[in-house]
């Protein structure tokens, strides 16, 4: 049975004067570098699920630009970010991609400098303190840590702002979803060949989805979009589902139960795009997630995770869910990822000024404005 | 039969004082850059064959630098240059090397903004004019083109010179070719590691025949070389065949009935280049040209291009005379492309300051000289 | 029967306030392209094996940064080092890593300029003289040589510090082990992503050995580790083998006779840095050396030598003992090159500022200030 979706944002006109970022921001190894600086060695970020270390001793690499920080569990159970270089002479400590320090020590490979979990400097053979060595200055470089629903963010800044004056918009926000409890059905890692922004904005319009995703827009009609959060980093907004108990699957049928409560949540898909990494997708019963990672201007890898209840995820009987859920996006991710690589392609040419933004895409305009606003350039370009 | 040669341009000696360019001029990531500015994106240039894209819709793309150019015939027959770059946001809007636009449209893939196929903007959906959106400013950014005996020239700049500014010794020469004629007959892609200048620089000296090229000396010996143009973009000039009735081919014999008329013609070989991306070889049977694709400061593509009338490409018996052709031109293309490589990578030793000239190499200055004018620097270096 | 080895060199405490360089100097373009100009095309280096090239017209190229050098033995049987550019138009001559000038002439493939062995244009087709070109100035250019004990070092400044000036305290050295008279038994290429640097460092201390080389430190235990020599550009200093008439071997044996006279020098392992290209390894039965060629600031290949008496690779007995030494080495180097490898990306990190050096670095100190003093850099960063 199909329940009437609402019609919103239909027809706004183009915003006054408002044009794209010019085409540099998208190629520029320059601005890739700044934004490298003042974005990603600068913001909260998300970091990797806390379920990837569940022990004590279980670790994850993350890259962020030029930066490798072990992601672990230290024996109290608590996760640190360590930066993966020995104080000794830098080397880096831990090469393999996760895994667990089975002696619950980090130890370097190179001089056998060896550190607790969290991070202290435990033993540097023959090493004797004084002359400028000091033992207990010797700890890991730590980068700031925020639990958010199961989702880790870290912040490689010496002096990090504090996680809600950033993220404020996500406290308290998708309460009834439990995310804490879920844990992750599925995995595909993506390697696209565009600007990191470009995911963002293709994330935060739907004025392309009936010529690219006419399986989605089926599902949810582009002129039932809405935003309903812009705050700083993070910019969210939901279209309707034109089935009832629907979800975004290849038969339209929800996947797996409800995992949120009210009314409007079960009828609803849920767009929040949290800059600069993460874009979240909670949907009525299941939660997908995307994890950015920039490689150059012009490459990133995209991680892509399906989130379901732990009982759902054990239940044989809803792996077909599951699995409808899978394709469903990987089949849309695909389609984005198509026109985002020729959008790349495109703005490369110097011809390419700046291009206009239809009242559908108003909401990139303000993403154009957290980039410049972080670079500390003028919007006029 | 052999019919004795005649001997020109014997024993030279170096022109006072000239020396070749220095070496960064075929290294330097500046000068490609300049280059790329002062030369390919403000010069006219070659396309492709007019044939190429014989029908309404059809299209091939073309690669100048960072600029992708949509050649395209439109509804009324006439060929147009798009740049490959939506208006709205800046996609690519073919990604396809070549094909037909079957709804003799051009389409964006992403938010499906349509062009005709002269460039005009036909619809782009949801978007009310005004606010800065005209909808007649939003064409398809055009490059100028011009089509001379069915080989199309096109020029990105703005506001181009007039084509026979830069190709007047081009216009009425080799009209008894009747070369808008010919067809493609085949067809060699060549991946090169070397600057685009030092093929030019190739073809317009014989003075490495005798050693590098030992077959195409016995059809025309280097004493018979000869220049007879040498305006602005176009140097050109002819060797002499040994051989009545002969041509450039494995066994010496014309691969075709006589395309050109006089006793000269027939027994010629012109060699013109014409500056910066053709060379052209009207030979007394077919027409070979080559098309020089910069890729970077060492790097380009080179097409190599059979021109045969299209009654012999046709003619059964005819195929073994083509394929003659095409083995000797290939065999004599590795041949160059070998010492032409290793000029690239032996001046980029910083011992290489300047090399010399001989007399047989002097229009190879002028050559040298038009590429100085065009970057606006002093011969001096 | 195992022999005391003696304890030297424990526990030295870090010399006050000095720290290793900034991670920059390894991973920074701009101090790699400082070191090529100031260090690789000014200082003495190490090129080949005179061996390599026994006869008048036998050649080897080698490559240093961008410059590439014929190592040629001319009809007087001296060894000449060309660089590999044609006079007339800066041709690279020989394409060929090894071989032999059979015509005893070095000619360009291009235009046919002929050169002898010893550099000297010989012919030059179609050239007059005068107008600027005299043939006798058109030699090849040379690089200054200079062999010892079987090794050629070579210099490619045009007006290069004599050899003992850099290399004094190679003169002399080493002369009970016949050097020159030792021959190739075998060789591995290793390519390597760290700078070269890293592996001149990983040479000059054993504080890695117990836990990067457990095999090593069994037959050289590392508190036997004492410098002997640091004179500029030479850095030298050797381990005790606990085993009498041992080696560095998988059995521990020595794996050929003898080829030094002394007792001590019977029981010791030389380990002799010669800045900046060859680590030489004199052993009691053979002697193994690494020569690196820096191809960027995070890419290296290193070739690795074992040098055995003529006599002992003849001998089909002698081979399990070469393969021995072979094998142990391979091993030890595999082991260096991975915590090299990880220590190149950790330095990567910005919080990498400088790290600390042990007692049993301190020597690396000096290697750090040798090549500050080369870029006329400040010790302070």
């Amino acid at each position: 049975m199909e329940k009437k979706f609402k019609k919103r944002g239909v027809d706004y006109p183009i915003v006054d004067g408002v044009r794209t970022l010019p085409g540099k921001y998208y190629h520029s190894p320059e601005i890739y570098e700044e934004e490298s600086q003042k974005i990603f060695y600068k913001s909260w970020q998300f970091a990797c699920r806390a379920e990837e270390i569940p022990s004590p001793g279980d670790y994850k690499l993350l890259q962020i630009i030029d930066e490798s920080i072990i992601l672990v569990r230290d024996k109290s159970s608590t996760i640190r970010a360590h930066f993966n270089v020995c104080r000794h002479r830098g080397t880096q400590l831990c090469a393999e991609h996760s895994g667990n320090f089975k002696a619950k020590t980090i130890q370097c490979p190179y001089h056998a400098w060896t550190y607790a979990l969290d991070g202290k400097l435990m033993s540097a053979p023959l090493m004797q303190e004084g002359h400028g060595f000091v033992k207990e200055e010797c700890s890991l470089y730590q980068a700031a840590l925020h639990e958010w629903e199961g989702f880790v963010f870290i912040n490689l800044d010496r002096n990090p702002v504090p996680f809600e004056s950033q993220m404020g918009a996500l406290v308290g926000r998708f309460k009834d979803w439990k995310m804490d409890e879920l844990r992750i059905a599925h995995h595909i890692r993506y390697e696209l060949n565009c600007n990191w922004k470009l995911i963002l904005q293709n994330y935060q319009e739907c004025y392309h989805c009936p010529g690219v995703h006419p399986l989605l827009t089926k599902r949810t009609p582009v002129q039932s979009a809405q935003h309903d959060v812009s705050e700083g980093a993070v910019i969210g907004g939901f279209m309707d589902l034109t089935q009832e108990r629907g979800s975004m699957t290849m038969h339209g049928e929800a996947a797996a139960p409800p995992i949120c409560k009210t009314g409007e949540d079960l009828q609803r898909i849920y767009y929040y795009s949290v800059f600069p990494n993460l874009l979240l997708t909670p949907h009525p019963d299941f939660v997908l997630y995307h994890h950015i990672t920039p490689l150059g201007p012009d490459k990133i890898t995209n991680d892509c995770y399906w989130l379901f209840r732990p009982e759902v995820i054990k239940d044989p009987t809803a792996q077909a869910g599951i699995s409808s859920a899978v394709e469903f996006w990987d089949l849309t991710n695909r389609q984005d990822w198509q026109v985002c690589e020729q959008m790349q392609i495109g703005t490369k040419s110097a011809r390419f000024d700046r291009g206009y933004y239809s009242g559908r895409e108003d909401i990139l305009h303000q993403l154009d404005m957290e980039v410049l606003k972080a670079l500390g350039h003028t919007p006029g370009g």
